[in-house]
């Protein structure tokens, strides 16, 4: 590793390296919980947001300015190389992303563009920039994308999914067209990851988020040599985190895939995920996001019990299972960030 | 077991005694995928339907015509026991469950009723009844319940939920009022199950269908007491199946709280589940739902794999990994059913 990377205990970990606390940062750090980003989203809509680099700047930097997170993780959605790639969708109130044209057939897939990050993803590009900028080095910066079957399965289905019918329609009735898409989405991926890099992420997020819904045998088939593709293609320039969720069946298959750090939602007991692991690879998690909306106490108890499962091993890097959720207390999480430090400090 | 237990593979299964060819059953059987089911569905509404015995008898047996299965299940719903105990609830059209009042407080909890099942869901018993009439005791039938915690989280949150915030708000924040509720539910489904032995049902299933969300920690602090509870007080009479879906990390401690036969979803290796699980106890599962919208090939293909990794071990039922979806083909039903006798011949 760099010397650069050596003064972060958040890249330290991602590397197994012993640090004086375990770093914690949260999935949607950046999010609906704080009163401050509320009232940006009072004056703009969600991927306004996103594609305003001085807002995503901001918003990325709000819970860094309120907090004492060991990584900041810019301000995106997974989404957002979709539209260039020429997919049409909006985020409807409350329901998530509604996509006006699913994919279904193989002209469909044909029509997808290859992206060209330093064009169509500019302004994300640029907002990470700025952040770098604005960090002036205190804590490093992660860039993120979906992964291909997440992806795949929001442009199959038009939205959220309960069963994935769609998605897994297309792969076991033609696996041509399923193949094709994976592939081209995996392309996408890799530039979209690169240029991230290249613009001064220090970390990357590789979100399987919905592919807890497929059997280890599926994602097998179907999934893991694409995601292998993308986090290869990407290449060992900056730690990668792989994650997850419903994926406790799946961990030993997303190791295949690659990555530098597993990362695991609270349904897997972390200790034992880490064993089945191995320890030749870091793992980040793994609190329930729910515990936040309990007592203070009972936050340091399942934080304290994460330490312990993780028994003090380089390569632990604290987190929620999933993204924050957006009524959780904020003082909570402020007690969060320092119970952890304040417990693992060594 | 019993000398009437030994005709029936299903039940011989449940003992994990040897059986001719592995038995098969299907989570909502009879639903909305047949056509029969569909047309009754234009003439009553779904709790119509649950609460008339000819009707609930009538849709119980409409797969058994069509399919050689090797058990029924009685036609109703987990929530039939919520109403007698003062709980006000619809079925909204494609909304699922809708509860007017939500459960909250520890008097909310006070106010919920112990059913007298032979007087509260008399008309359950009664299809029960009429169901081994007809039956002329050719297959076996199963009558089934909620687990306390599918239930208390229906309860809370007022219908199906994504976070379960509330549920786990209530565990977290306010124990004496949680293990009320579950002491109070858990009381009633003893009676609930207890009533259907009673009134006819040969083996039980208890459908812990949304506990995957949980934790091991909290399933074991919260949830696996007030299972074990039910499932002892329902006692040895009938072969019980205890299922959950999204519980890979769970099966151990499933086990624990009881049951003859755990009951898995497709996101786990059946033959590395039952590994786990321990060979004294029986199995049921595993295809995903979502192969039968694939080609009967496939199909077979997933059949013959659940199979061979089973080893043809006594004590494997035949099952989907979670209920039947609406679409799917009727003819790919009659199929699997078909392959699963056929290449499990001994």
């Amino acid at each position: 590793m760099s010397e650069i990377e050596k003064q972060y205990p958040f890249l330290m970990a991602c590397r197994r390296q012993p640090t004086e606390y375990t770093p914690i940062w949260l999935m949607r750090q950046a999010g609906r919980y704080l009163k401050e980003y509320r009232a940006l989203r009072e004056k703009y809509s969600f991927l306004e947001m996103c594609k305003n680099p001085e807002l995503a700047a901001q918003v990325t930097l709000q819970p860094i300015h309120r907090f004492k997170l060991d990584a900041a993780i810019i301000f995106s959605d997974i989404l957002i190389p979709l539209e260039p790639m020429g997919v049409d969708f909006e985020f409807a109130k409350g329901e998530g992303p509604v996509f006006h044209h699913p994919l279904r057939e193989r002209k469909d897939v044909e029509k997808l563009r290859i992206i060209n990050p330093e064009e169509d993803v500019s302004f994300l590009l640029k907002a990470i920039r700025i952040v770098r900028k604005e960090l002036e080095g205190k804590i490093p910066l992660i860039g993120f994308c979906g992964a291909p079957f997440t992806l795949a399965s929001y442009l199959i289905e038009g939205g959220h999914s309960r069963d994935y019918i769609l998605t897994k329609g297309m792969m076991y009735r033609d696996r041509p067209t399923w193949d094709a898409l994976m592939e081209k989405i995996s392309d996408v991926l890799i530039r979209y990851l690169q240029a991230q890099i290249n613009a001064g992420a220090q970390a990357v997020q590789v979100f399987d988020s919905w592919v807890g819904c497929l059997s280890p045998r599926d994602y097998k088939a179907y999934v893991l040599p694409y995601s292998k593709k993308v986090i290869k293609g990407v290449g060992k320039q900056v730690p990668l985190i792989h994650f997850a969720t419903s994926s406790s069946t799946l961990l030993e298959l997303m190791k295949q895939a690659g990555g530098d750090v597993i990362g695991v939602d609270w349904r897997v007991d972390i200790g034992e995920a880490w064993e089945r692991l191995g320890h030749n690879i870091a793992i980040q998690g793994n609190l329930d996001p729910v515990i936040l909306f309990g007592s203070a106490d009972l936050i340091g108890k399942e934080a304290k019990t994460i330490l312990h499962l993780v028994k003090g091993r380089p390569g632990h890097i604290f987190n929620l299972g999933h993204g924050i959720l957006p009524n959780t207390p904020v003082d909570h999480v402020a007690a969060l960030i320092n119970m952890v430090h304040e417990y693992s400090s060594r």
